[in-house]
């Protein structure tokens, strides 16, 4: 991308992606610099980002009057995403509302970073068809497709195997029987990755590994049967590449985010970052690796038939997960209760092959429905 | 490279990396043809070899009478490896042979599959000038380097740091008073690769770790403090690349030199091939790291400081040891003792810098004669 000055609008600025994003930026200011912020409801934040970038375009959920001020223009997710002056977008907006500023941004043929994966797993096939058309770059901002990314630049074949990589959450290695039980704040220690409330029980699920699967079948074009999860609790292997002489590559760093997300940035550049950690070789004696209990959690499981599956079913399990975790959260459902009405909804749904726009909205819309109606009619709270 | 049939000549065919070169070019038939073939002492292997493959050119360091033969041309080494119709050269021949070849086809702009470490150990200034001058291209068939190349493909600058890995050796966690009774028969037992003599009795005083550590110093253009060698005793990451942002990039296999071989001949293209073995998940559990001890290994110290003196220290280092492992081997002197001559080779050297390939054949004739002659003065034997 060479030495110029990009201007980068950042979807998503006061969540954790979008934070790191900041932080990024502000580290390298002669390469990047901000164009645009949105936020949903964290109005505060929003306000001191304001004023410490000086955006020129800005996006609130919240009250639009506390933000009328000269200094920038208030504009949709989709104005700013798409903007002629945006060089690029980083989607760091959570859960579905990602997918209609992601589709603008990729119809703009804009670079995108991507750290939205909802938005690839509801509606890949629309996402990736469109980027062809239009030429936008799609640059993975999750730690594992990043890693991913790293490994397969460069090579002139596509890889035969991917090979994610997952922590394993809190509760690796517990019996369904010690599962039933979890409370929503163990549920939230992760043991290696800090990161926002849903992604976090994403994570002690499995799910989160799961939609990381439909992600890297998009975003690399590779069947599902070639996509294997690996269970790694250091959280330094980020995933892993596998050729067809044999040959695997792999990539490794601490668990931080800033790395993957400054790669986006960069990219094809690397940046020396000092705030960056390298990894230290005399405190990492040994890296370990096993299947996943694909019995105990099933999410994993019910994700990679959804997305095998395919058409609307993506959609149906993002959503039904979403409200599912909610209900978590809120203490109104056990945790085992997330994979079971997951697994209900997907059970429940009609499916369209091939979906519009608004045909996964649709799905979408009908899933949260299904699984508030499948919580309240079992009794679950 | 295309699809067209590249002619390959493979000087050294007869050792472990000779062989295995041919049987990754048997696998091939569309892809390579054996134009040549040379060998030093192993006829009967060769005549099956020349049966095999009918080469155009051979060489033969032993009786040549026994090798008149219409259907091949006998040449020498430098002009099997320089000669016009030979597409690629692997470099498999062992110990100092090896440069004046190596030089001929870097001369010759060759592309150069190079296994032969001494080479560069000894002439890396020269060569690396003069593939620059030539426009040869050095393709790395040791694994780690191997590795580091395949890491660094794809990116656009410079690696900050190199790190190699080290099975360790079989005396791995040995104390300097346990390795004083070590036999020839447990230094040929290596935990984890099957190469020739040599290079495991070095494998085994990490002596082959400090060649690899001049190897990759002049392959890559990196400063000796940026090369950091960790012991991992699995033999499963080759090595590992770290980058200025801090995201380092591993490569991983089984340990088979069939793997880098074939790299080597292929690049950029990997070719699929169902005698590489891929790695099993299942099994392989943990990868341990840990830092080399350099007290009781102190080859590993020694030839790192040859390397950062430069000049004709290598060769000595080179020589030196070759000649002492030798000793070894025929039970003349004790394993430790090979570290304690090459020390008092090198300490008694008096270095020439940027030398002349006359003045580094004469180093290493001066270290040869000298090492004999400590060994026996000091009645090691």
């Amino acid at each position: 991308m060479g030495n110029a000055l990009k201007q980068v609008a950042v979807l998503g600025s006061t969540g954790s992606i979008g934070r790191q994003t900041l932080e990024v930026i502000s580290a390298f200011p002669h390469r990047f610099r901000i164009i645009g912020l949105a936020a949903g409801k964290n109005y505060d934040l929003l306000a001191r980002q304001i004023s410490q970038f000086k955006p020129r375009f800005v996006h609130f959920q919240g009250k639009k009057a506390r933000l009328s001020n000269a200094e920038y223009e208030l504009l949709s997710l989709e104005e700013i995403a798409s903007h002629p002056e945006v060089d690029i977008v980083v989607m760091a907006t959570s859960g579905k509302w990602g997918l209609s500023p992601t589709l603008a941004a990729v119809k703009a043929g804009k670079r995108l970073a991507l750290a939205n994966k909802e938005s690839l797993v509801m509606a890949g096939e629309i996402i990736i068809k469109e980027a062809k058309l239009s030429g936008a770059q799609i640059l993975p901002v999750d730690s594992e497709h990043s890693a991913i990314w790293q490994c397969l630049e460069g090579e002139t074949q596509k890889a035969t195997q991917i090979i994610l990589t997952a922590s394993g959450g809190p509760f690796l290695h517990y019996s369904p029987a010690q599962l039933a039980d979890v409370t929503v704040e163990q549920a939230l220690s992760h043991p290696s990755w800090r990161m926002g409330r849903k992604v976090t029980i994403d994570s002690a699920t499995l799910m989160n590994k799961g939609l990381e699967v439909i992600e890297a079948h998009w975003l690399f074009d590779m069947p599902f049967d070639n996509i294997k999860v690996l269970i790694h609790p250091q959280s330094i292997v980020h995933s892993m590449v596998e050729f067809s002489d044999g040959s695997i590559k792999a990539q490794l760093s601490y668990p931080d985010m800033r790395l993957p997300i400054q790669y986006a940035l960069s990219y094809p550049e690397r940046l020396a970052n000092p705030q960056l950690p390298k990894l230290d070789w005399e405190t990492i004696k040994k890296l370990t690796f096993e299947p996943p209990d694909l019995d105990t959690f099933p999410c994993l499981k019910l994700a990679i038939e959804a997305g095998k599956m395919g058409g609307t079913y993506p959609a149906v399990l993002c959503a039904a997960d979403e409200v599912a975790v909610e209900l978590f959260l809120s203490q109104l459902i056990n945790f085992i209760d997330i994979a079971g009405l997951v697994e209900q909804a997907l059970q429940e749904h009609q499916a369209i092959s091939h979906p519009a726009v608004e045909e996964i909205m649709a799905a979408d819309a009908w899933a949260r429905e299904k699984v508030m109606q499948l919580a309240s009619g079992d009794n679950l709270w």
